[in-house]
């Protein structure tokens, strides 16, 4: 410890306040290094040096993992990386009260980071194109950083990460815009964790092979396209303090409605004192006991030489891959993944409630949660998954998204869930205009603002990827 | 579900900001119902009525109570109420870096709750004179409700508990000015959280015997008093949505510092954005594991017929007491208990900054905590616990704040924690101006204002038990 320095106030910087800037940003499809006509060129090119070959490989067989002889549980032979066991979950009062699984322990926290900086006064964002195994086309435009506690560690024993080290030892400088660990899918992973990072350099820093500097317009724009954008750049995306304009030019349309909706002043259906109430009692009266439990004994499903599976089809599958990589920091390796059984729907219903859109939110138990509940999308489910469960298992809301009216849907794009753990896993994801009479007092279910979100989003364990991920493509319509 | 009412925006009610007439009931310590000459009288009458009678008995001899043979965890025969188990922590890098204790389980989450009305248009809170078992002077203020799960479900088999039933289904209604959930002695219990909630009403209730509406100001003078008001009255009152004034006429004064620091308009050392980063740093790099383990495997601490205790005589004492009561819900019972061996110092440096009081919090881990890291105070610790220890182990700051100036002492009252676990633990709680040339660059300690703090307040798992006493004795020096 030192003296205490002559502390300068520093909570009102000189320039614009950064909401601002990020909605400037975000308004500019083309900025001063040009636009997206050369970005599939450039994608193509990157896609020629970086990719990987993957082929299925039997459980058994899997290089470096090994079987537990006492659980069955299956982990890495130096312990590192991450484990499958089992988890036993009892949901008093779901349509399904208990069940076990198979889950995915990965206790470290890893870092998704992205770089932001001023070039001609517009904040850029350094985005990186990367191959992924579980991706079904190879690419996708990733954050600046995207590295396990292993990959920084060096446990790898690959090349170091580009641009690590202005996320390491982060909160002795200035720029932090957002610095928050939030949950990953919790049906999938136990209580998984990575920090969302966005730091603003005073200037930018040169983007080597396969990075680029793009506004958040040219980010939208790309998000807009099927499975092009990652769901780690999505997530760190979400988490980006924007804010909206309560007296735009739009007026009554849309557009209006939704940049209104991340405006501060804008009215709102419930105070957030409300919904931070309802959201205590929905944790506190919905009790999900989780017991992790040897995988070899988790009931329903089915180990075979090849893989772990649900014995009516339904979920997911644990199965082997062995990956060989150009471009990527080791050259190859096996790894266990999970294959999800079909396509899901993720889809926001979003209404204009006094001139301001709110989306409905439902407050979900996933049983790798840290803390219960957490918002998530108004419909989430993989249909293929409910064939064998009770009708009323189907989730509420499905009807008012899949029957909508064209011009209702507002967003309408196959989007992929994370490639280093997941094979193919795409969901198609919606954001639907809900009609008037849509019924939404279902206790499980409120109308938030973006404004509302965004604030709860600067916190841990509130807001669930998948609806993460809808929030950053609700973003992506503020202009375009 | 039926169809969805058109909806008001409600987020701006017509009356009064709730910060305003939160601020404007502190600064009445004379109201429409007089003032506190009356309180001895009512409070001694009170105790007459409502007492126990606390007798220790040796563990072995608990009524109701039974050792399980494996383990020999301390559990009721019904398996309701609490366990005493065992925990083994790892803290690597702390400077005791392995330990195992006993700690106390109780899985559910309780109801501490305060009734709000206006009186005269003055707000007025409800609160009751209770006595708990653990209370060095039997009686104390407490608030409206204070139940656990097994009260409020009637385990207890005891009487009802007074107004509860505003406290049950609370999102439902509006007025609800705090509902968190909150941790408690990350020390002494494992995890736990009990629900913190104050519900405005649109008009007063009767209040029963043994209950008293006070408006803030009197609970502020009263919590200047030696152990008058209860843990559990604090940490509720510290959830309230103050809110402070840029423009007081105190000048420059101790109170106009205090004051400017509830405003969210003041300048702050550090933006909110910086302080969550370094938060999720502390997160993200402490690495503090723990792991259930049997109570009788708990290293370097000694069972005897009568009690727990730590075999160096720190921290603190499992002791067994039966309890025979009058004036609460059920006459008679026993129950383990734990019992400090010391009398604690817990205490605030604060500090004006370009005229706005900070208080340097410490992001401290504590087993029991739910996420590793909440911010406790700037000093935390019972000196009687540390001469078995090296001396490295003494906490920073704790010769600023016993060595002060008597003029720097803001704030000196010794307060009990919670009576109902706890047997006798008393604590000095100091408020300490500090000196300007106080060393403050330790990274795990940061200047916070009151409006940084009634922010993270609004959620769970961010300040500890110790630090929202102080803040609820902060804000008790905003008039008087």
């Amino acid at each position: 410890m030192s003296d205490f320095p002559a502390p300068p106030a520093r909570s009102s910087p000189a320039q614009e306040p950064v909401g601002r800037r990020i909605d400037a940003s975000a308004g500019l499809r083309s900025g001063p290094l040009g636009d997206l006509a050369d970005f599939p060129e450039w994608f193509a090119a990157h896609a020629e040096r970086a990719y990987t070959r993957v082929r299925r490989v039997p459980l058994e067989k899997l290089e470096g993992w090994v079987t537990d002889p006492d659980t069955g549980d299956l982990r890495h032979h130096t312990g590192q990386f991450f484990t499958v066991h089992g988890l036993r979950v009892s949901h008093p009062g779901a349509p399904v009260p208990e069940w076990s699984q198979p889950i995915i322990d990965q206790p470290e926290t890893g870092i998704l980071g992205i770089l932001a900086a001023p070039i001609d006064g517009v904040l850029h964002f350094l985005m990186q194109a990367k191959v992924e195994p579980g991706n079904a086309n190879g690419l996708q435009l990733s954050p600046t950083v995207q590295a396990t506690r292993s990959n920084y560690t060096q446990v790898h024993r690959g090349r170091a990460v580009p641009y690590l080290r202005h996320f390491l030892d982060v909160h002795s400088r200035p720029g932090v815009l957002a610095d928050v660990r939030q949950s990953e899918q919790g049906s999938w992973f136990y209580r998984k964790r990575n920090r969302n990072i966005v730091i603003e350099l005073p200037e930018p820093v040169e983007a080597v092979d396969g990075y680029r500097w793009l506004t958040l317009g040219q980010v939208h724009e790309l998000l807009g396209r099927e499975d092009t954008v990652n769901m780690d750049a999505r997530t760190v995306l979400s988490c980006l303090p924007f804010t909206g304009s309560a007296d735009t030019a739009d007026g009554d349309s849309f557009r209006g409605a939704l940049r209104r909706s991340g405006d501060p002043s804008a009215p709102t259906l419930h105070r957030t004192a409300e919904l931070l109430g309802w959201l205590t009692e929905r944790r506190t009266a919905g009790t999900v006991a989780t017991r992790r439990i040897a995988l070899g004994d988790v009931a329903g499903w089915t180990r075979t030489a090849e893989r772990i599976s649900h014995d009516e089809g339904a979920f997911f599958h644990v199965i082997g891959v062995r990956v060989d990589a150009a471009g990527r920091e080791v050259r190859g390796w096996s790894q266990p993944m999970i294959e999800p059984v079909g396509r899901g729907v993720i889809a926001f219903l979003v209404r204009r409630i006094e001139g301001v859109l709110h989306v409905l939110a439902h407050a979900r138990t996933e049983p790798g949660f840290m803390d219960v509940v957490e918002l998530g999308p108004t419909v989430q489910c993989v249909m293929d998954s409910y064939a064998h469960l009770p009708a009323d298992a189907l989730p509420p809301f499905l009807d008012e998204v899949l029957g909508a009216a064209p011009e209702r849907i507002r967003y309408d794009t196959v989007l992929s869930e994370e490639g280093g753990r997941f094979h193919h896993a795409l969901n198609r994801y919606l954001i639907v205009e809900a009609p008037d009479d849509v019924p939404s007092d279902h206790p499980a279910y409120r109308w938030l603002t973006l404004h509302q979100l965004s604030g709860l989003l600067r916190h841990s364990h509130y807001v669930n990827i998948q609806a993460r991920s809808l929030i950053a493509c609700l973003h992506s319509l503020y202009s375009g």
